[in-house]
């Protein structure tokens, strides 16, 4: 069983004051004005970077040029670059420095298909089709990647001692890259990772999100002239239908966390054919993996029971999945006290008119955009919505996450609006506060080895007896994978 | 495999030309005479009889009076009466005469549920909601009874030798009784059967009919709270609904002669509790066995896969079922050459006036009462419609079957109109003349041993190899049953 | 909009404190003491009274012996009693004193079919198959008749002025009565209702409940052969088949605090008939009325979806329904002050073994009986669990509730074990306990006009600008209905 | 109503034997000499053209090679050639001669996809994925203009008068070319036309095919995240799934020769939202229009009630439809004539060992290859099996038809065994073959005009009153559709 407990309190004394005597020169809050300066520093190749990853508009696992020009960037900082670790050609590793403690920062970079759209505030496609960057993730790598390049500079400068550790994780948004990045074990040897996530508002992210599993059943029957001899024929389409139902029939007897939801891929080619095959994805979700494992072993079994009433065969094909984040509530409490120092950003009447067009054309309430540092909310039993890869790294290694505002209030994610708004002024702005507030709480796991410790102290405390383990298939990543 | 060849050309010449020796004085044609005043003799007697079963509305197994009344009066004729055959408490047996052959005849008197009906030409209740005989068995059974008695006029003057049995055969409607009385072995000494149905025209019945199976599917959960925690509940209910969606879907892989329908029985209780359990009686038919067997098969097979889909346990119960009738061309010519003798029924215009009221009341054209003799029709390979438990009768035994008129052209059967017209006049003057069609048949039986062994290698030739193997589970019958 | 607004603290310093000159001369304090000795003096004639409605096992608008058992003895009593009220026979009133305040508490005395059972600790039924009181009724009517009868006397004493009026109020397990007493304005001269429920646990009762709908649905097709001619039937089992997958697919489009639950009542009544009527009972229920009526509608529509599908007329009739609870935590709080002045329960080592045993039998931990009293606690925005139609009674006047203990602690209710735990001294106490919290709160009603006005204020506030609108079909109630 | 009578008996004398002069100066038997002479010494152009028709490997409306081959052919040979007739650039004809009578034949030439395979007698893909001949449709237009020029050197020859006119007819796989060649009027002066198809036998085609009707039902739901907000999408995948569930339940309700058979386009394109958009492609088919329309009006109506269930929109569109074949047995009676003359196909050794191996490989019965001429069949009122848009001409203009042996018996059809049978000399035989008969008879219309009214008198007695109206939507046909 897993357990969540927040017991943050007793750790709040040691945020920004050390008694322990380190190497670095200078007071924690002194670096921290330099990492600000830093970022500030490489805004305009930091903001470059991120409209170029913006325009490349890659998919999940198809990141060829945007991992390149990530790669490539750390590499002139001098970063220690390898590329295609965990059999994935678009994951990397860059690292600067050495020794103890490794601090890690998470990047990704996989836009979503179907939303290429121009940096304006109503629905206009770049490329019609194409895909485009609906969840910030052009912001997302290269925050990250600038972070580290400022805790760089104060290693450079003998400021901090240990190693800053950039992953560049591909395929966040489909099939979760990092699930074989933590199966290569390239977490093992980190102390702490950083992570953040554009959105609509800037808070430490305290919320457990959802754990979640992918998979597919195939159906095989034998086809038949459907209108000659029908009869010959056992329809894995009418397998796949009677599972459907079924799962919606199952629907009533799951809790009200759990969601559950399928995309029919293929049930046939043509109309006068018995079908012989069908494939369906299936998604099966709920706020923590101990809810989710009854479930999915159901469906499953399902399967078979359809299958049985079409006469047909089948198979279950795991895809890959997440846990829900072990939220980290000590190293939250740092970051929360670092977004207080650095306040909220401010907007300019242009950017505000443009979230506010945004808003109009989203039907949302057009108050423009919002970055006042929200309090640190109470982390829920069930949280709603979304699910992150993000959730397996934090139950290897204790993991610190940040939200920033990258979009007016109200957007709707993964949607045009987001893309829009990533593309110019408003996300680059999210995107150096983001890359500010990563490196300001960096320096406090560097220099601060007493927070390090309670950090760990949190996450073993949390994570309790688990043992974790991924929902990941045996074999390579499904790079190109034929299940689409 | 079964086979039908309907070579019934090469014993025509045998009908009616008997070059053998036999005790009787008379010429058969003669003995014919007989018979039908025998039976004109007893007209009172009978239709009262008739009447009072048609009163009785009395169902499948407990048709406690019916039975009595039609054993009593054969008692009373001086038959040997055996009551209580088969392990059912309506099932009889009455004999008359001695030695070879023996010549059975087969008589029915179950009503139907929810069809009283006053002896009116409108649709018009005599006890609400309770049974009427809407398949004419109260005149079946009688008509039956009336030509054995002919039959043992004649054996009394020692005109014929040999026995005539008359079976008393409860439960047609639901359960057929038959394949008890078959089980039971009450068969297994007879030279050859007769049997006749009432209907909207007169022939010589030479249809096969459909092969049937009955069996009900159980499915057993777990109850639960269906607001507080549906998901501590496996429903029954749900089991059951995909398992009609399976059969459902199922239909398109079925033949055209295929016929599924089933009836749910109950699927929960009360609204806020998710079931333990349901049932649902399933009735599978096709134009032979052989056709039924695979599908019968298969849709017992998708009750598992229904019980897997809901989680749930299951069970499949076999209640009974029925073969397609073996059909005796043979024997049916001579039956033809009978009724072609007879001629047809004569009506009153106060007869066809209500038979056209009926008509009027049911939206058919009004034509009246049709009593023309039809000529033999061809055996067809698929023939639509009806099931009876003579079908098994005549897989161990020749069976001659006639159809009478008892009812205006055009009557929808199981109806209030059969009903109406089967307790009057109408009626009556059907069961009269099926008496003597039967007896004059059962006369050629007697006499003509050429004939008699001709009709036994016709049911030979076309049974084949078949073993007979009826759809019984063991145990007795379901006299109480609680399946209903 | 519903409005539920918890600032019960402005009023606590009302309690048990009155700085208001009445017309009592005893305080509060001792007039409580005197109830309490009311209730422990009549304990006999109200074990005996309960023991008698236990035994009557009577259902839902079927309770004529036990509504005339408690209408009698309130008459002994010197009540004036109305019988029959709403249209509905076994709903009475029963009154006394006379002025202001009007004082209400609520009785309810109808059993649950299938639960009857003996006095034992194991499943033992008395009366196979019959009802019994699974929600502990016959000890809710008689508890808080004893209650008002413990007002009657301090009002003969001239120690409280105003009217006691006690509700009979039958059909709260299906149908809802109160609704009809509602509608028939019962309750609109009315100050406040008391009203308590027997349960594991002593507490202020402070959730909402659910609110919930029950209907009908009947579809009409037409009937046919379904071996001979099934394309000429139209089938309104189909129709009802595919109106429940329709509902189960929209399962996943309902908020997670929404349950949907339906039972099939018939859906055909041969298995060789196309079914031409077929009718399902559905309860819809959401945490408020607000959440419910959307769903509600949703699904009547698609009863229209499902006609058109499978060719068939239909009709949806609305049976009754229940609003969520009112919640006043004024009132409430006045009587957790009451309960905490009480204290629990006392139990002896034999009722204490027979809760282990009947815990043993449910297979729930063996802790015996707790009736400890639990704090008020927070009323959550939405509440899991039962409806009821005091829920009704909650919008049109100020409602306070009371949970005492009945049944040992985990006891699975509406089950043989609550019955088996009402019949003797367990519930018995409880009954007593109720009794006693009731009427010294009421003491606090009548003797404390702040209080009352506090009360009413609450009520007023939440209530807000709703205009409570029952769901309630036109007409009679359902009391011999043949929807069932 | 539709009639189809077979009184060809009275018509039989007038075959073969002409008194009527006409300007032939040779008997029809030597001129049937020449056409089939004129046949062989074509066989080696003819076979190309069929050989690089079978590699150009096109379907349904893309045949953009295989119709300019067969046109180029035409044009050589002095056929006056319009191309792109009837809005369809792959649709042409090509004409010789002039004035009465005008006899057509009809030339399909497209493939299927999937079926692409090497000339050997086991599965081997040519080109893999790619399409193939599985219905010999490369031999099908290669025969008939083989026919048609056959005539034309008889035309030339001043041994026949009159025009022979070939109809270049594409997408006979999908869509159903010849629906808007008969709707632009091409066949409005033709007074009969000729047909023959690819086939396991040689026979006269006396069958009627199945008339069908193809249409596409569209739903529109509104999106949402299937995880965050599922409550606010309304699903077209839902409505997909219920209309298809009712489908299937439909199918009790329709005739033993109705065919319902559908395809699932698409049901959403990601696994976590909530589908906006489905699309469904249906047939129907039944053994005529008269039996299809109700049904298929019937299908469309349940598309409102998935959408009303579902809360979506939706729309039907009509693609196309075929009528079962009007038969001409008039005609056919001439075809058989000449099929008798002919005499079978003989074939070699290695030939008849290449069926058994294709025999072998598909597990049917290793006969060889069966050429023998069937009888003439009787008519069936139902008939099994495809269907095909030569229906719709024979409803315009009389159509006699043939099919002729280019595959092993047992072949099972749209396989890879047809396509590499029909690219080797198994098939160019049976080209040649048909070739020979068809121009035999086009011979008999041309030179015998009692037997040319004869079957126009018969074509019009048996369409009787009907209105011939395609299944075909207003507007061009589907060429470049998005349907699929």
């Amino acid at each position: 069983m897993l357990k969540h407990i927040s017991k943050s309190l007793p750790f709040l004394f040691l945020l920004g004051v050390s008694n322990i005597t380190v190497a670095q020169s200078q007071s924690p809050a002194s670096l921290k004005k330099e990492v600000q300066a830093s970022i500030d520093q490489r805004f305009k190749e930091l903001t470059d970077l991120s409209d170029r990853i913006w325009a490349f508009e890659e998919i999940a696992f198809q990141e060829t040029q945007s991992s390149a020009a990530l790669a490539d960037y750390a590499e002139e900082l001098g970063f220690r670059v390898t590329r295609g670790v965990a059999e994935i050609p678009t994951a990397f590793v860059a690292e600067y420095g050495s020794g103890s403690p490794v601090i890690g920062i998470l990047g990704e970079f996989d836009a979503l298909p179907g939303l290429s759209q121009n940096k304006v505030p109503y629905k206009s496609p770049l490329n019609e089709g194409a895909p485009g960057h609906g969840c910030g993730h052009n912001l997302f790598g290269v925050a990250s990647l600038g972070a580290a390049a400022a805790i760089k500079d104060l290693i450079d400068k003998g400021e901090i001692q240990g190693t800053v550790r950039f992953y560049g994780t591909p395929a966040e948004e489909k099939f979760f890259g990092k699930l074989w990045m933590v199966r290569a074990g390239l977490f093992d040897d980190v102390d702490a990772v950083m992570d953040w996530h554009p959105g609509p508002e800037t808070q430490t992210a305290v919320q457990k999100g959802l754990a979640l599993v992918d998979f597919q059943v195939e159906f095989f029957g034998q086809a038949a002239h459907a209108s000659s001899d029908p009869w010959n024929g056992r329809s894995a389409g009418d397998a796949l239908e009677l599972y459907t139902t079924g799962i919606n029939y199952y629907r009533e007897h799951v809790k009200p966390t759990v969601r559950i939801h399928y995309h029919i891929q293929t049930a046939g080619e043509v109309v006068n054919v018995v079908p012989d095959y069908s494939r369906i994805w299936v998604r099966v979700r709920d706020s923590s993996r101990d809810g989710l494992i009854p479930v999915y072993e159901r469906i499953q079994a399902m399967a078979e029971g359809a299958a049985i009433m079409a006469n047909v065969d089948y198979k279950v094909n795991l895809i890959s999945g997440v846990h829900e984040v072990l939220v980290n509530r000590t190293g939250s409490a740092a970051l929360q006290n670092n977004l207080e120092t650095l306040g909220p950003i401010s907007y300019t009447d242009e950017e505000q008119d443009f979230a506010r067009k945004i808003q109009e054309a989203t039907e949302k309430p057009q108050i423009g955009l919002v970055s006042k540092i929200e309090p640190m909310e109470e982390t829920q039993e069930h949280s709603m919505g979304g699910s992150t890869d993000v959730g397996d790294v934090s139950w290897v290694v204790p993991t610190i996450r940040l939200r920033a505002t990258t979009a007016p209030n109200g957007t709707p994610w993964h949607s045009w609006a987001v893309v829009a708004a990533g593309g110019m002024s408003i996300g680059h702005k999210g995107m150096a506060y983001a890359g500010k507030a990563l490196s300001m709480t960096m320096i406090d796991l560097f220099t601060n080895p007493e927070l390090l410790e309670a950090v760990k102290a949190d996450f073993k405390e949390n994570k309790g007896d688990y043992i974790y383990k991924g929902f990941v298939p045996d074999g390579p990543p499904p790079i190109n994978s034929n299940l689409q």
